[in-house]
């Protein structure tokens, strides 16, 4: 099979008019798809209204018990079924998932190491069998970013990590594109300046770029999960706005393509 | 195919340790199973912490835009996907649903009469096809009360509706049995005595009984629900406690059972 896993963020779920121009976008792209989704802007507003205020270290959400229920709510609950409620109404059959939901994603609590977490599960293993299942059938799995420890404990995870794994899993039996929208052209050399973007980049650019200051922040995991794909036999990587997606899909120079280093050496 | 489609509620949801109790029997409940849940409480708890005061008529929530969306995060997401993680700890498969997903139930926002619901939806049609899929792999979906209109809007469900209707589609091709749990023994002659059990009701002992205002106020909807699911080919239909389930499935007198009115007539 050839599969797309396409990942979007908060700057598509928390804009009405950009969110139906994407999933429509979505609805009409070729091929068996998954979507993944963010939504941390959502969980934090709607979290803030509940006296439950966010707690974030380096960009990423430290999950107490009362923010687990905020994020399974709004992740979940109110921007999943809405994706999902959308694509029904665009003609694109979907079915919105947790890791819980049909042992899709299995993982493991994060050990508290120097920080404590809290309720934040590690990916361990994906379902493929499901998706396959779902994807034969032309219904297009929506992922929210919870998974299950498969011991009754639900777990905040990272949207990228969630992208990156099942793409992951699904290359090992299928021709795998796995497509990460956010808000930006592509990896840009400077973040203030479109214009700037770097259309590929792999390892050897990479550690460059980290080095010289131009790749930081939160910039850097997602560049983690995308060199984790690439590397791990997901065919094809990109970044870029989700505009330009469909572009991307027909090979158009429209993004920043994430190449395996490997691939250097020949 | 024997399915049972089991319907809990609000006080099953909202007590850990009887939901605990209800679930690890729901995962050794013998054959394929669907469960349907409800949870209202904990809805309106959450919905009066974000200043959403509920809004009920005769015991029906008022679903203006924002309570839809405390009644979708709540769930579809917090009650919904913490069922499904505790039910994959004790051994059963299954994946949460609401009618958005896969298309499982279309509904048709209920015009405002005298009273305008808002956004709530009257089941028409369930697309047994998922369901026997999910089924046959042995995974129970796990149903909440919302629902959608395949044109983009979601719609909140009573739960006993949903439940019934799942069971009336599923009947047309299999022997279904349908279990109403609530928090009495089963249709009681007098509510304040569990030992007023009526073991057995038809149409006819029901019109008495209305008559004589026995039954009134929210048992009436809970048992026209009871009684369209039973008229339409549904096999058998139960109502008492969750404890008593294994019981009742094994032929066991503890509940109600509720017979149509065509079944006298022979």
């Amino acid at each position: 099979m050839e599969i797309s896993v396409i990942k979007i963020g908060g700057n598509v779920i928390d804009h009405p008019e950009k969110s139906t121009r994407f999933l429509k976008l979505f609805a009409k792209f070729p091929g068996t798809k998954i979507l993944v989704h963010g939504g941390g802007v959502l969980a934090s507003r709607i979290g803030t209204s509940l006296g439950i205020t966010p707690n974030m270290h380096h960009g990423r959400r430290i999950t107490d018990k009362e923010t687990l229920d905020v994020v399974t709510m709004v992740y979940a609950g109110l921007i999943n079924k809405n994706l999902v409620a959308s694509l029904q109404a665009f003609g694109q059959n979907a079915i919105g998932l947790t890791g819980a939901d049909g042992n899709a994603i299995k993982s493991i609590k994060r050990p508290a190491g120097e920080v404590d977490y809290g309720f934040v599960g590690d990916v361990e293993s994906v379902n493929t069998g499901l998706l396959e299942t779902l994807l034969k059938q032309n219904i297009a799995p929506v992922f929210c970013a919870i998974t299950h420890d498969r011991k009754g404990q639900l777990l905040n995870t990272n949207a990228d990590t969630i992208a990156s794994e099942i793409a992951t899993a699904l290359a090992k039996k299928h021709q795998v594109k796995l497509y990460f929208c956010f808000d930006k052209t592509g990896v840009l050399m400077d973040a203030e300046n479109e214009a700037s973007l770097i259309p590929l980049i792999n390892e050897d650019i990479y550690k460059e770029l980290i080095k010289d200051k131009i790749i930081h922040s939160g910039m850097i995991p997602k560049l983690e999960n995308a060199f984790n794909a690439i590397n791990k036999g997901v065919n094809h990587v990109w970044m870029g706005l989700p505009e330009n997606l469909l572009l991307a899909s027909r090979g158009k120079n429209a993004g920043t393509i994430i190449e395996s280093l490997k691939y250097d050496l020949y």
